[in-house]
């Protein structure tokens, strides 16, 4: 295999063989292939794409370089939640607690910030103390044990996708239909499912804004989920703006955990009820998806859900009095308000811009070694098609100096459109996908 | 500045500013940009082009990235030769004593092998103890001594090139114009030249198959180098076969040693007088081509061209006894003779296929880290257009093992194609180019 042989074949557009790939992965996990090569090539592939064999074969292949979970022999459904990313998308930290306390086993696998969204692991580790770093042995004991498990790949893990994840987010090849999909199903297989629910992001801030290859992203993963014996259903879910009101990660479990005590934006709320209807259903636990709701209703209000919470951030080690007094969060040293300049309605709150500005902030990564500042990012209480008058406050900035807050103020100036034009957000939840086909909800 | 945005941007078709590109570049000099975001940026380049002002701002960052060869003081002219690249192309060994022994000043800065195509520092490495790593005082002191250093590209000179040169040779990004133009200008400016001679490759085994892409490059780089009074003369020279016979490190520096003695393959020896003569003409040392040819033969005939071979070798720690006796260079334990399986007119001596046999071979690199087998190679005989008789050797391997021996025949077989029909190989020297224009002379 001559590597750079392989990358100018890709170049020019033409087919690399399920063998070639299958080396080719397994020897960058091994370290034995740079990550400039990989750039390069995963450059290439966004030019020229993969085909459905070439997709197949990778995802195999970073199968193959790790191990999987081993929860088959546990007697509950095990069904997880993956979305495609976006800004302010805190819903697996609702979910996994709340589907969890209902008896499904979540053995869910997260990713760090990509691009320009955030990532559930980065989020969850704002909690003092909380370990995402599980092996797969205490992965499999926590979900037997409590029913839920909120891990990082370790290295054990789909080695190769956690290698190529990291190196796409600093690379700028996140936006590639074949890679996204490969990339999330590897690890959902690797989970030992028995159903999976995909939340597809939508619009401007998602990586895929034309609803088109939302839609073929969406039927990539239930083939491949079909392959594997995971039943999969997906619903496409607006991200033209961020969804609830905190971006930025302490933020972001703080207002998580206000949505399991039973109040929140109600976006958030919305987006997770349909998502854990469709986990609750798959799981045979509740027989239609209204039942599911009521189910989840009475987890919230009985306060299990709060408590299966508290008893997942136990069990990883994390500080469990947050639940009670998210104060224990990390707090960012400077707030600010900042305020609308004129009467209007908001046309757009732009996601791309809020989610870079909470890196610019120093809440994500520039690249694949930087760490990151929990306390800091933006509470944008605003929404598109809202009215508001002049000098009422539309958001708040979280900031680590005064320096920040100006940039923080910068990006939202730059981020909230307010004019006298009706504005045409998209809706909330507009398609849910099965391998039966496209089924148009809004 | 992020570099992942930077990276979009250029891959999403927009223009990056002279400061963005001065910024990346000195950073990724100075190790503060890895390199696996400049490959992800390369192959967007590749994809998405440089115009000429963002050429020209990658060009002079590279420039200040290091220092110059200070050599404006020295009474001779001083004037180098440059090669696009090519398969067997050993010309600069060849041409450097040459012309440096009629009293041009030679400063070459050379590169190592790049894609498919070998490098001048790589073969003169083949000779024992010979050291291309001068510094910027030694080369300096050398020109000024004995007329010619040949020396690469050291930490202190265009390192930001230095590093982008390597990167691209290992990521499949060699072929993209506005690199080619801007790496090649930034070493031949920092040599301080009165004059440049470009020998730009045509043809299958060039980076630039297409014609139009040749020219373009050779524009490109005369007006690069009319920026910075640096008058230069590009010769368009076929590259749809291997110059001359050897391909391989040592077995090309033994086939210069034989040019320099007065015999060596004809068209080996046509190019070198055709961009020797632009060289002396260029030093005002000669009033016209012609004259040039004559003093060059005179050289040869003389000894005088390789005395200064030896000169040069002996100057940079090489063994100088390989002049006379190259047996003394690294040989091949193993060695084949090929064979025509049947009569006939050969069509096609492939030098993609070739250049990349050699590697094969262990004579070049897969990835930055390798290091290079000097003895192996082939001996390539035949010419497209030769009528051959079957059973008749067309070439000799030479490999590390039999194993390679019989690699190095599937490679040949592969490259060499005969059949009855009539071949139609480019002209050796097709066009002419300068400040004025383009002229064809084939």
């Amino acid at each position: 295999m001559i590597v750079p042989r392989l990358i100018e074949r890709k170049r020019d557009g033409e087919r690399l063989e399920a063998r070639e790939l299958r080396e080719l992965v397994l020897a960058y996990a091994a370290g034995k292939v740079p990550d400039y090569q990989m750039a390069a090539l995963l450059m290439a592939i966004y030019f020229r794409g993969l085909d459905r064999t070439e997709m197949n074969a990778l995802m195999d292949a970073m199968l193959e370089s790790g191990k999987r979970l081993d929860l088959s022999r546990l007697p509950m459904p095990r069904i997880d939640k993956h979305s495609t990313g976006g800004v302010g998308d805190k819903v697996s930290i609702i979910l996994a607690p709340l589907v969890a306390s209902l008896g499904v086993g979540v053995p869910m696998m997260s990713g760090r910030g990509l691009g320009h969204t955030g990532g559930t692991l980065d989020k969850l580790e704002s909690i003092p103390g909380f370990r995402t770093a599980l092996t797969p042995s205490e992965a499999e004991k926590q979900v037997a044990r409590i029913g839920c498990a909120m891990l990082s790949q370790t290295a054990e893990i789909v080695p190769a996708d956690r290698k190529i994840y990291a190196l796409r987010d600093a690379t700028a090849t996140v936006e590639v239909i074949p890679l996204i999909a490969a990339s999330i199903m590897s690890k959902k297989i690797a989970e030992s499912l028995t159903g999976l629910v995909l939340d597809i992001k939508r619009g401007s801030g998602s990586f895929l804004p034309k609803l088109d290859d939302e839609l073929e992203l969406a039927q990539a993963m239930i083939d491949l989920g079909a392959q594997h014996a995971c039943p999969v259903v997906a619903l496409v879910t607006a991200m033209d703006r961020p969804l609830g009101h905190a971006c930025g990660n302490a933020l972001e479990v703080a207002e998580a955990i206000t949505v399991l005590k039973g109040a929140g934006p109600p976006d958030l709320i919305e987006v997770t009820y349909a998502l854990g209807a469709e986990m609750l259903v798959l799981a045979t636990l509740a027989s239609t998806r209204e039942g599911a709701r009521a189910m989840m209703d009475a987890a919230i209000g009985s306060g299990k859900a709060l408590r299966k919470f508290e008893e997942i951030v136990n069990a990883q080690g994390g500080d469990k009095a947050v639940v009670n007094d998210p104060l224990r969060l990390p707090q960012a040293r400077h707030r600010s308000e900042f305020v609308s300049k004129r009467a209007g309605v908001v046309q757009t709150v732009d996601p791309r811009a809020i989610g870079y500005g909470v890196i610019e902030l120093g809440g994500g990564r520039r690249n694949m070694e930087e760490s990151v500042d929990p306390s800091v990012g933006f509470v944008i209480t605003s929404k598109p098609a809202d009215h508001v008058a002049k000098g009422q406050v539309l958001a708040t900035i979280h900031a680590r100096s005064k320096t920040d807050l100006e940039t923080g103020r910068s990006v939202l100036e730059r981020a909230i459109v307010i004019s006298d034009a009706a504005p045409s957000p998209l809706p909330l939840i507009s398609h849910r996908v099965t391998l039966r086909g496209v089924q148009a909800l809004a």
